[in-house]
C-alpha cells in the first residue's frame, strides 16, 4: 500500500491546499495530511483549529486522514509508514528552499521520496501570508479559501479586532 | 482624469523611489504616494517622518500628493479614486511576491490595475534594508538617497547611538 | 600580498563553509575569516563559540586567520588590508541579495572587489537555517558539518532541551 | 496626448495579448500595436497576416491602431510620437531579458519609458511557442486564443499538413 | 492500475534520467518511457538509438516499457491510458517552461496530472546539452551517463570526427 | 604563479568584458583571455577579428594575453597551466547554466576552480546579443563597447547593409 504524507502549517487551509490534497489522494492509496504543531507566534490559528478546518475541507475525500505532529517531518513520515512526501509547487513559492529541503531530507532519509504537484493556474497566486494580510485588512478572501476557512477567518479576526486596521503592507 | 497610487513604506525615501515617482507622475494626471502607516517595529522612521521626507523629496513634482494610510491598499486606492497602483521593479526585488500581490489584488478589485516601472540601472541595486544596515554601521549612503533622507538618517542614528556599532550582517 | 576577507555568521560552520575557505585560501596569500559579532537573538552559538568552531574546522589551512568583527564589513576589510571579499554561492542562496550587497559595497568602497566561489555539488543544498531546524528536531546532521560542529550542536541542543521537540516546519 | 507603443511578433495574437492591449488602451490616449516585420523563418504567419489577426482581435477597442514596422523598436516609437513602450509580463517570461532590453533602450532613448503590465492569472501560462507546438501537434488551443487566431491556425496548419504530426517536444 | 508516462528526448539517457525513471517506477504500477520521435536536426542519436539505449539503461526495472511517439504528449498519454505525466526537475532546468507546459496540458487535458520528481543532488547539474558539448570536445563524460550511453557516445563521435574539435562554448 | 583563464566568444568585446578582465588581472599573476574559435554561423566577427579587438581593448593591462582556442575549455586551461577559470556574472545572465557548467567542469577537472566576478552596476545590463540586434537596427551602441568595437561594428554592418533594417525583435 502506497502511503504519502502532505505536511504543512495550513493556517488556514486554502483552495490550493485542497486541490493538492485531492490530486495526491488519487495518486496514493492513503494520504496523511500532517499539520505541523508549532508554537503559534506567527500563526493565526491554533493547531487544533488548523486540524479541524483541514478535516472539514477534505471531508469529501475518502482516503485522507488529518493528523498533527511536532517531530521532524521525515521522522513523522517514517512513523506513519509514508514513503512519499507531497509538496505543492506554486510559481510564487520558494523553489530554492524546496530543493534544499527535499535534498536534505533525501540525505537524511534516502528511502523517502519527495513528490511535487504543480498548483493549478487558478491557485498559483494564493499565498497564505498575503491572504492573511488581506483578511486582517478587511478584504474579502472567500474566493481563495474553502467556506470553513472563510468563516473561521471572519470569526477569528472579530476576536482580535485590533488587527483589523492593520492592512496589507506594500 | 487618471489617478494612480504609489504605495510603500519609504523608510526612508531613496533616489530609486523618487525616480519611480517622477516617471509615474508623467504617466498619470495625478499621483498619490501612499505611505503605509504601520506599527514601527521594523522601521527606523515614524509615519509622520516618512511622509515629511517623501514630501521634501518630491516637492519639485507638481501633480503629486503624499498621504499616510492604514487600510488595505486596494481600499485606499478606491477611496482616492485611483484606478492604477504603481510598483517599482528592481532585479533585486521579489518578483514572485509582486505577482502574488498584483494577482490577488486583481481578484479582489478587478477595476484596479497594477502598473510596473523598471528601476533605472543606477537605482537597480538600492535595497532599503541593506541601505539602513549600512547607515547603521556608519557607512556613507548619501549617494543612494535624497539629501533630506541622508540628513534624517544621520540625525536619527545619533539619537540611537547604540545601533551605530551594529554593522551589516553577512 | 593579496589578502581576502571571507565574512559570515557561521552558526555553526558547515562543510560547505570549509570548502569555500579552503579554495579561497589557495587563491589568496592570506585569508581572514570574519565572524560577524551580532546580538545572538537568531543565532544558536555565541560569537566566541562560532570563532572557536571555525578555527578548529580550518586548523589544517596554514594561511587562514579567524577573527570576530562588529563594524561594517567593508570597514573591517579596509582595516585588515583586504582588497577582496569572498562569498560562496549556492543555487539555493539569494542571488538578488548577493548582487545588491556586492554592488552597494562597490559603490561605497570601489577599491574592494567581491569574488564568488560556487559551492561544489555536494555542498549546494546545505542551508544553515534548515540544518539547525533539522538538528533541533533531533535529526542527524553530521554528514553536513565538520566533526566539531556536530559535537557542538549535540551539546548545545542538550542544554536547550525544550527546543528538541520543535522539528522542521513545512 | 499620451501615446504608447505595444510591440511584438504576435504569431498569432493570443488572449493574453488582447488583455494587455485592452488594459494599455485604458491607460493611454492612443495605443499603437507594432507588429514586428521580421523574416518569417521561425514564424508561422506572415507580417500581413499577423497585422490582420491583431486588427480583428482588437476591433472593439477604439483608440488602438495596428502597424507593422521593421526598424529598431525605439526608432519606431520616436517616429509615431510614443513616449511609452508597453510590455506584458508573465511569470513564465524571461525577466532578465526584459530588464536588459528596458535598460538598454533607456540608455539609447532616455525620453522613452517602459511600462509593464502583469498578465492576469488566466493568461499567465500562455506561451506563444508552446501554443504553436500544441496546435501543430493537433491540440485544440481555442481556449488560449481569440476566435480569429483559432481559425487561422486551423487553416494554416492544413496548408502545412506535414507539420501536423510533429507534436510537442519534451 | 496507475499508469504514468515519462516523456523526453533522452539524447542520450543520463544517470539523472535513470534515477527519475526508477523512482517513478516505484510510485506507479506501470511506467511508460516515451521517447519523442522528432526530426533529428538538433539531436545526436536517432529515435531508434535513443529507444534502445533507454531500454538497456532501464532493463533492471520490471514495470517499465520504452516506446517512441510522435503525437502530442497528452494524446500519447491518453492512448496508453496514462493518467500521470512524470517530469524530473533540476535546479538548472527551466521552471517557467515546466509550469507553462504543465498548466497548458492541464487546460487541454484536465484528467491528466503532472508529477514532478526533484533530481537527487548528484544528478542536479547534469544538463544533456552541456554533456554533449563536453563529449564532442573530447571530454570524458562517463561519470554522468550509464555505460551504454558512454559507449554509444564514443562510437557516435568517432563516426562524426569533424565535430570532435568543437569544444564547449563560453 | 597563479594563472587564470577568462574564456568567451567576445563577439565583440564589450565594456563589461574589459571590466571583468581588468579586475581578474589584478587578482591573478597572469590572465589568459581565451577567445573561443567556433564556426561563425551565429557570430558577427571572425575569430581573428575577435582576438584583435580584445587585444586592442585590453592593451593597457600588462599581465594579459589573448589567445584563440578550439578545444574543450578545461583542456585549454590545463594546457596553459591555468588553475582558475574566470566568469563574469550579470543579473541578466543564466545562473543555472553557469552552475551546470562550473559543476560539470569541477567533476571532469577537480583541480581547476571557477571564480565569478559580479559585473559592476553600469555593465549589468549589457547583453552581447541585444547589443548586436541594436547595432544591426542602426542604434548607437558606443556607450556599451570600447572604441575599437564601436568602429568595428560600424564597418562590419556597412559590409552587410541588408541587415541594417532588421531591428530588434520583441
Amino acid at each position: 500500500m502506497r502511503i504519502a504524507l502532505y505536511p504543512g502549517s495550513f493556517d488556514p487551509v486554502t483552495k490550493g491546499h485542497v486541490d493538492v490534497a485531492a490530486r495526491a489522494a488519487s495518486l496514493f492509496d492513503r494520504l496523511v495530511i500532517g499539520v505541523f504543531d508549532t508554537p503559534p507566534k506567527n500563526l493565526l490559528f491554533t493547531t487544533a483549529e488548523r486540524v479541524k478546518l483541514m478535516e472539514e475541507a477534505t471531508a469529501h475525500l475518502p482516503n485522507i486522514r488529518v493528523q498533527a505532529y511536532s517531530s521532524l517531518t521525515i521522522e513523522f513520515a517514517r512513523r506513519i509508514g509514508a514513503k512519499f512526501i507531497v509538496r505543492g509547487l506554486r510559481m510564487g513559492s520558494d523553489f530554492e528552499r524546496e530543493f534544499d529541503m527535499a535534498l536534505m531530507n533525501c540525505k537524511m532519509a534516502p528511502s523517502i521520496d519527495t513528490i511535487c504537484l504543480m498548483s493549478h493556474a487558478e491557485y498559483q497566486f494564493i499565498s497564505s501570508s498575503l491572504l492573511k494580510e488581506a483578511a486582517q485588512g478587511g478584504g474579502d478572501v472567500s474566493v481563495f479559501v474553502p467556506e470553513c476557512s472563510a468563516k473561521a477567518l471572519l470569526k477569528k479576526l472579530k476576536i482580535k479586532p485590533g488587527k483589523k486596521s492593520t492592512g496589507t503592507k506594500k
